[in-house]
């Protein structure tokens, strides 16, 4: 400990908080009253103090180390929320001397920390930590106006995301890691209760039941959120998003007023009870039975087997006491296939409702932020009015009824209005993806590595491999923000074809969730060993959007639902029969398909040709439409061969999964196009038009064994494409820092990471 | 709590073990003696117990439930290591209830579950889960000899792997999940320790000191450790294969006498210090500095900057005391490169070394059971004799001696010594990537989902889309197998040329790691939502292998050293000056490529062609030294023009990428045929051939790009192989069972899982 007048142990709880204050050299005499202020309203004797705190006569050099030495050698024994600020670094380093302090003095050494307006998760990490090892960050002056383009990219929702950018960084929602999963879950329910309390919850409910009234609004917010932390992202999602979006969507009149504000302002903490152990992706099949009693008007719901537990359950752990449960409803002997009923689980002190059994699923790969949980019901009644009754009743006299008479075409309605789940966990999974972009790229641009001899190293993005790593997967999250931009839009506009909404946000979140894995990995391994840190995030976001691959649907599952809409639409165009339709089509196209391939085309290798607007769209949507046809072919011609329709579509699984992501690709380059169209200045436009150029070309060259085989390109022109994607990188390349802050993640989503 | 004679509070650590024991109503007499021996001994009523104890009048069901009820209620507050034994869970149970036992009921508790020989964490699992909700796995009647095919994968170590896979299965390795980062670092040392007292961590050092003088044995164990526990397996590789194998490859015999021994029995805990915080893969220009001092023959060794300090390095955080560090040795005023030298950093009671500087590197994505730390030294003094000297001394005259004149062969010879390290982690990659595959392909053929109407849902394993995934996977990771065995082989055999050891290390290690992180989320991703539960595994292996791609130098780097040891042997088979030798070989290659190319063969496309062996080779090949031919010549064109070589190879850098993993795939397939020649029984030859038919065809179809452009393959070939894969994928899939148990992936890595 200190020697002389500093050693009084009523001050080792100020310790970091007076060396971090003294350490810059900048203790103002307000700042050093405050400190005293404090201390002496805990009883510290203002002496001992005085030594520290007088700004005319600053503590000598080897003091302030001293204090260093001592709070560094303990720190490592310390917990990762002893660690979250200099107040509880300090009362944890009192303790572990065996000084606990009072009461009083855990609030005053807390109340100076506020008083002193410093950053806690920065002071602690430039208390313990050596200094920064890395090169700073060279000054790059952007070529293009980069407010505007990160306007341009945030788009009609820009206030929103403004507004949610001064939040997430007012110091309320500081990253803190290594905390337990206990911990980690409290915190997770206090950010959302903070999120709920800025009216963020009920944004997209109506503004008669204490809402916004602003759907494109709350999908902002997703998209926002996913910036920082995931798990509060999926809590978020799953209290407002699931639960209170069935109650919104699923319910009616009775139930939104009853229960929306509540869900709204996080009062009612639910769950949205849909997956079952043995079903997965297949809600259709679950087995979960609600059965109704005409006599005292209720609904039985009761788990038939194990397989049929509700499982993965959001909320359910900990934290739920209301859960929308579907369920297989029978009344009056009859099936009437999958419906929503709202089911308590837990009474306002915690335990469980009679007959409700729940387990918690116990630690996962990510989001452990999120008290995933198991419910099973053991002839669980309740209240007939606990139906959400929008497209199906039962009415006074027993008897089922509904507007729509097909029970799959009912099932189908009630499913499609989720389907903001998945235009919301694509928009998530891009922002992920801009997380990592952006410290992969502030990284590769300070971090040298090798030279030629005798001359400094060089930053790691002037390396032809390191480009190649990270700039085609800049370019496809900027291609990715405008056709999600377009699917949030098309989402919001309830009077757009559902039918292709669904597809469309099927498609987008399996790209999307598919490339944040893939380019999150890429830059875990750009920044080798310190990628590995959790610091530096790249742990967290992995394993966090991991499992976006598979929930909300399976990404192999809803590629099968895009390809079983593309062969509709086929169908639709030319007629269940097919017959004449068809063969007089495909004769058309063969012609055009002549024309397209034919070698003055498939051999221009001019950079002009290839970076031209037209050759991409042409190869996009060719490579869509032949793939559709001879899917639609494939599977016709098995059909017409006596094969069921399942088994048919089984034997061209990989062909169908092509067309779809094929269908996919289209789509977003005509997104990203529609957004050339528009852009608010010519430098954004020259940017914009290299990163399709780049988005295009390396999607053409990923494929370019397909182009090949079907002769829209011969060797040369493949060749020549992965020429200009090499000479695209390299001009993309000084701009890269830039065009990665135009993504504009808040300043809190990278504190104390290598891309600071 | 219970009621009546059961109520005794003494019993309560009892209730687990007492549940369990009767649960599946086989306690005899024996066990109910030993159980109420230890009872009594610890001062427990003997009439408490008896109720519960005599096996003639077992207790009713009704108490018996009541008993599970009540340990389930308290489970979830519980931690993992309360959770982790029926006689803690017990234990935690009681003082949840505030009757914490006696130390005597504690040991007594303890006792009596080791006298029952229950496996702790099966029956933990069986007491708190509602069962198991997935269908029982079929049996599948293996068509060759399962246990041949396994010793024939385990190869010449087969006897090696076996007492491991008997050691790792008894008891003492089991897993726990959600473990706090100082439980688990407590947990891996405890694991290593019992690992050194099985003469584990000597096997490869020499038997005068210790050791086992089996260098295969030690790599055997490696790839055996990596089934269970990563964190053990790299601490274990710290310890004994990079600190100890420093002290063996790089000491001399003073070294060996004086470190060795306690190196291996892990009494001496060491750390490899080479990496910096600014200097990762190239060790060459590291900053650390060792300066000789002939006055008191002392070397210094100082840290000059923040850059310079040693950073990642395993076992520093906590348990190491000594370290063997490189850094740029300077003698009399002249500087000799890098250099490893021994420095203690810690004494015995774990406080750091003066001058020693230690930092925690804290949470990482994965490997949390090892302590990673920085060191930095500040002017800190060893005497002369802690050089390395095996290849470069300091003599009595204080000069600088070494048998290798030029420095930076000598830094190659040193930096030789340590392939072992990549072929250790290529060879735990691939175990890694067995375990992933075993559990995603047993729990495929399990786990149904969707069928035809009206009919039972289909094992996943039936879809194409999962065969394709997984099944491809599998075939690569047999022909690894065998590749990988070959480098251990290699390696051991020291007569071998060690430059070509050196650089299929590179290579393999690069093409092992980035399987095993690919595979692994692929098996993930087809387990959906299990898959992302810590239980069933993929949390771990995916966290904990994802750095083995940059540790052990990055794959990205090991890959452009492959590609330049291809230029080097180019160069030597022609001569540095090129000219007529090369001019004349291009011109037989020109030849040569007209004839592999011709018409006939590019278009053969019958089954027996596409399955013929020597088609596979030629087509790898061709791809390998066509790649190798085309970049020499680009980076010679360059040259020629006035470029820097390092210029040179920046600008061809993809390229060389492209080369090296083309001679990797080419190395791979010759070793899975070499095994072939060499098969045990008709029916492993008969999968075998299978197995290399669908690595090599997905491997020619994932390049099929390529073989398009260069005019080897026409577009009907290549449509061609992809049927076959797809058939291929088919004929494997009613086998894939047994395939991957052939793995012999020890009962104690699958237990609890989905694949169990």
């Amino acid at each position: 400990m200190l020697s002389g007048a500093a050693a009084d142990p009523d001050l080792i709880p100020f310790y970091p908080l007076l060396y971090v204050a003294w350490a810059d050299g900048e203790l103002t005499a307000e700042e050093a009253a405050a400190l005293r202020a404090r201390a002496e309203r805990a009883g510290i004797d203002p002496d001992a103090l005085s030594v520290w705190l007088d700004p005319e006569t600053p503590p000598d050099p080897e003091q302030l180390l001293e204090l260093l030495a001592i709070v560094r050698q303990r720190a490592p024994e310390l917990s990762a929320v002893e660690r979250s600020s200099l107040a509880s670094l300090g009362i944890a380093l009192a303790e572990a001397e065996g000084k606990a302090p009072t009461d009083a003095a855990r609030e005053a050494v807390r109340r100076a920390e506020a008083a002193l307006g410093l950053h806690a998760s920065e002071a602690v990490a430039s208390m313990l930590d050596a200094g920064r090892p890395v090169a700073d960050l060279p000054e790059i002056e952007p070529r293009f106006d980069l407010d505007r383009m990160r306007r341009f990219l945030d788009g009609e929702t820009v206030e929103i995301k403004d507004r949610l950018r001064a939040l997430l960084d007012d110091g309320r929602f500081e990253l803190v890691h290594g905390l337990s999963t206990t911990e980690y879950r409290a915190k997770v329910l206090e950010w959302c209760r903070a999120l709920a309390d800025e009216g963020l919850g009920a944004l997209a409910y109506p503004v008669e039941h204490g809402g916004g009234g602003d759907p494109a609004g709350f999908v902002a917010t997703f998209e926002m959120l996913a910036f920082v932390d995931l798990s509060m992202l999926v809590k978020f999602g799953v209290q407002f998003g699931l639960f209170g979006g069935s109650i919104h969507q699923l319910g009616s009149r009775e139930h939104h007023e009853r229960y929306l504000r509540a869900a709204g302002t996080l009062e009612l903490p639910g769950c949205f009870a849909m997956t079952e152990t043995g079903h997965g992706s297949n809600v259709y099949d679950i087995e979960t039975t609600a059965v109704y009693d005409p006599e005292p008007r209720e609904i039985e719901i009761h788990t038939p087997s194990p397989r049929a537990r509700k499982d993965y359950i959001g909320n359910a752990a900990l934290h739920g006491r209301l859960a929308t449960v579907f369920a297989q409803l029978r009344v009056s002997g009859e099936d009437h296939g999958v419906h929503a009923i709202l089911v308590p689980i837990r009474d306002a002190d915690g335990s469980p409702a009679p007959g409700v059994h729940i387990e918690d699923c116990g630690e996962k790969l990510g989001l452990n932020g999120i008290d995933n949980g198991r419910l099973a019901f053991d002839h669980v009644r309740v209240p007939r009015e606990n139906l959400l009754d929008r497209f199906a009743w039962i009415n006074d006299d027993g008897l089922y009824r509904s507007p729509i008479a097909s029970p799959a075409k009912r099932f189908f309605t009630m499913l499609g209005t989720l389907v903001g789940g998945r235009v919301a966990v694509g928009s998530a999974a891009l922002s992920a993806t801009k997380v990592a972009l952006t410290i992969a790229t502030r990284y590769g641009e300070r971090r040298r590595q090798f030279g030629p001899a005798g001359e400094p190293e060089r930053p790691l993005l002037d390396y032809q491999s390191h480009q190649r790593r990270l700039l085609p997967r800049l370019a496809t999250t900027y291609a990715l923000n405008f056709a999600l931009h377009d699917l949030q839009m098309q989402y919001v506009a309830e009077d757009e074809d559902r039918r292709k909404t669904e597809a469309a946000a099927a498609g987008l979140k399996a790209y999307a969730t598919w490339h944040a894995t893939r380019t999150i990995q890429v830059c875990r391994e750009a920044c080798g060993g310190q990628g590995y840190l959790s610091v530096n995030r790249f742990a967290g976001l992995k394993t966090d959007t991991d499992v976006f691959t598979t929930f909300e649907g399976d990404n192999t599952v809803l590629l099968q639902l895009v390809a079983k809409d593309l062969l509709t639409g086929f169908r639709q165009q030319f007629g269940d029969t097919g017959g004449f339709g068809i063969a007089r089509f495909i004769a058309d196209r063969a012609a055009n398909a002549v024309l397209d391939r034919n070698p003055i085309i498939s051999r221009k290798t001019d950079p002009g040709h290839l970076r031209d607007a037209e050759f991409h769209r042409a190869m996009f949507e060719d490579r869509m439409n032949d793939l559709v046809y001879s899917l639609a072919r494939r599977v016709r011609a098995r059909i017409e061969d006596g094969m069921s329709s399942f088994d048919a579509l089984v034997e061209c699984q990989n062909h169908a999964l092509t067309a779809a992501l094929a269908s996919v690709e289209h789509d977003i380059l005509a997104s990203i196009l529609r957004a050339e169209t528009d852009t608010p200045s010519s430098g954004v436009a020259e940017q914009l038009d290299r990163i399709r150029c780049l988005f295009a070309l390396t999607t053409i060259e990923r494929h370019r064994a397909w182009y090949l085989e079907e002769g829209y390109l011969d060797p040369p022109k493949t060749k020549a494409i992965r020429r200009q994607v090499t000479e695209l990188c390299a001009e993309i390349r000084p701009q890269a820092v830039p065009l990665v802050d135009a993504f504009g993640v808040p300043a809190s989503a990278l504190r104390g990471t290598i891309a600071e």
